[in-house]
């Protein structure tokens, strides 16, 4: 498996695991120093995560994320991930940009940094 | 071309045979003994292909597919693949959920297995 | 990094230079000689980029484009592009297929022809 397809399985584990709210799911996709900056502003990993634990009053989300586009600097073990996604929830549909830094950590690709924004919301 | 090449052609070939109701395109995606247990419950391939040969009255479908999360187990030939989409109708769009047990077949790789679920409709 | 993931790569930044309205970077994405054939009839893609250059007066657009499904000729430099889209605008929001011919040229993968169409419009 190439670093490019393990970066796009993290895109798409995240997305799940938002989904089903599996919040060990989510932590073993970010790194223990992660910093998340976003709809709430910038967060630690601990924080952010604490926010997933809530159940939501409202039912499903649905991730729908996009092809990420990929800027890898194997030698590094880094990477960037610029990735589209539409949000799908009952009550509203979000449509979001996720900029990801992502390190190479123990053999597995982690979200060192992300900074997520709503480009639009209905 | 990868096997993960490979699948995700897979997963885009199924959307557009699915959109222009070209069933022999999709059946040529699937195992001869597939199973396909959808919206209408659990079908064999050759009666979940009779009722794509129905022509719709009600205009195009579009199957958004995003890209599948991936687990492959390529020395067995087996992989199974986690993919969100979007269907839309004139009528209503469908956010979906496929889960496909996949199978090398004389060097194809096909779906055996499907499980789809609608996570919401509008 | 594969063919078939700088083929990927190239249908996402087109999505971003699109939306970021970013004319050099559009123009690096396709051959000089490149024909567009879109809503508004064919172009040269001197056309088409001027028509790139006006700014919107309706605020964002999202390119939200699937995995293509990619017909890769290695050998020849060659390949086609299918892709699906939705578009979203604060007005509106289009369902498109883009299908590409696309050249490796000096080195990077280069649109010489597009046909996109609109499926739907909501």
């Amino acid at each position: 498996v190439t670093a490019y397809d393990e970066l796009r399985a993290l895109v798409q584990r995240y997305a799940r695991a938002a989904d089903d709210r599996d919040v060990p799911a989510l932590e073993a996709l970010f790194h223990p120093d992660a910093e998340i900056d976003g709809v709430r502003g910038p967060m630690t990993i601990a924080a952010w995560l604490d926010t997933m634990r809530t159940p939501r009053g409202d039912g499903y989300s649905m991730h729908m994320l996009g092809d990420p586009l990929i800027t890898l600097d194997e030698g590094a073990g880094t990477a960037t991930l610029d990735t589209y996604g539409v949000v799908y929830q009952p009550e509203r549909t979000l449509g979001m940009r996720y900029v990801d830094d992502v390190v190479l950590t123990d053999g597995r690709w982690l979200i060192r940094h992300r900074v997520s924004r709503a480009v639009w919301s209905r």
